[in-house]
Parts: C-alpha cells; structure tokens; sequence
C-alpha cells in the first residue's frame, strides 16, 4: 500500500520543511509515501469561501482515482491514539486498498463532496493547528504508525 | 501574568527551533514568556525508569515558586479546545496568579510528587507526540490564545 499526503496550498513553510521531509524519508521504509500539494485556485481573492471551497473541492475528486481510501484531516472528525491510526493502516493494507491519500483541506475546510467522498474523517486533536503544522504533525504520526506495526522502539506508550 | 515553558531534557532540536523562537517571540507580545530547559540528572544511564522520575521531580518541585500556578502536558490529563484554552488564561490571568508554568515531563513522563503538585493536567491530543514536537505545539497554541482573547485575525474555528 502506498501512501499520499495531500494539502492544498502552498509549498511547506521554512518552520516545518527540516521535520516534514525528515520524517517522510523515514515513513517511506515503512509505506512508499509522497506529498501532493495542490495549487489553491486562481484569483482566489475573486470567490467567496463557498466558492473556494467548491472549486478546491473539484480539483481533489479530479485527482482521485476511484479505489483511493481518502482520509480526510478535519476537527470536526474522530480522533484516533497513534495506536489506533497504526491500526488503521494495518487494517487498510490487508484488504485491496493500494493507496491511501490523507488529505490536508484548504483554510476554510473542504466541500461537502469531499466530506462525502472521504471514507474517514480524522481529527488529530480538539485543537486548531495551522495547516503546516498539520503537515509536520501528519507526517511524523504516520512514521510512528510505521514503527509501531514493526514493533520498533519509538513509540512510547 | 508571566509564562515560563519548562521542558525536561535537551536543547530545542533543529527541525522545531524556528517554530518555537517564531511563536515565542509572537506570544511575548500577550504574555511575558520564556523557557526553561530543565537539564535531565547526570548519569542518567545509571537509574531506573522510575529513580529518574524522582530525581527530574524533585528538580522541578525545588525550582517552582508557592504561588506558581502549574500546568503538566500530560497524555493521561483533559484536552482543551483553543478557546478553552484561551479561557483557562485569562481566569488565571483574572485572579492573583503572577506566573503559570507550563510542564512537558521527561522521556518517561514526570514523578507522582509532580503529577499531585501540577493544577492542572492537559493532554494535547489522543495521540502522543515526541517531546521536542509538543514544545512547537504548546508555543503556537499559546499564541493562538493570545491572539483569541484579543479577537485578533490568526484563529479560524
């Protein structure tokens, strides 16, 4: 199984990168993962959140191929302990799923076709974090995951 | 009210350090605030899991001043959203309370001494986040409260 971390917006801020690359180098001994950042529409000054939120939304279902497990990063969803998301995964990877995306939304959340299209709404926390520290958050659960099914002396517990 | 942020063990690492002088520095604008890395007992391969904890313990228990009021980051505590947060400072701020430290314990988490002295205890999140990444987490959390009570832009809920 393979694994997609998609955002939409901007590239990773100098406060994250170091992290975020250093534990997606390290998660891909686990899960081939790669980083799909998504360009926010044009002219997005022009629409109104709705707007861009319908427009966002289009791009990511575009993108999607129809047997992709989407998990999608929202404080409205369920949180998980790192065992839990470990478990996730494990559990994903022994059916037919050949790729996982977990998608980061836009600064206004995603439309409801996204809601609906994503077979799994996670909340990391009852806090807000900025969506790149998200990223850097995202990345590092996913290699502890990666540890944890290995039974490797990272996580602590 | 002043904060201090104490942390048990080494120097922020590289992939955290901007992020944690950036909002530092942001918070200090709303609340007085430094850190303290509290340096973990020499010899450390000498003692045991728990000896550890009792030595970090009384190392910190020595350093807090009576009225200091203590928050310890603790897996096992309640989670808080932003605004509860933001709430939890400002009826602290309200009453006498000059400083209020924020805990993140050692590697093994921190003694019983200091779980009974700590006022209260915040859990970031299910998941469990490598110390030096909850030292980013706290910082820009804080600074988010900072900018909520003062109905400042920075927060979308």
């Amino acid at each position: 199984m393979r694994i997609e971390l998609w955002s939409i917006g901007k590239t990773h801020e100098t406060y994250v990168k170091p992290g975020i690359e250093e534990f997606t180098k390290r998660l891909n001994h686990y899960f081939k993962t790669k980083w799909v950042l998504i360009p926010a529409p044009m002219h997005t000054g022009m629409f109104s959140e709705m707007e861009l939120k319908k427009k966002e939304g289009e791009l990511v279902l575009e993108w999607l191929a129809p047997g992709d497990f989407l998990v999608l990063l929202d404080e409205k969803g369920e949180e998980l302990t790192s065992i839990g998301l470990a478990a996730l995964l494990q559990k994903k990877a022994d059916t037919s799923i050949k790729k996982m995306v977990f998608l980061i939304g836009g600064a206004f959340g995603v439309s409801q076709a996204v809601q609906q299209r994503a077979q799994f709404t996670w909340s990391l926390s009852k806090l807000v974090f900025p969506h790149q520290l998200v990223r850097l958050i995202l990345t590092e659960q996913l290699y502890r995951a990666g540890t944890i099914l290995k039974n490797e002396k990272y996580h602590h517990q």
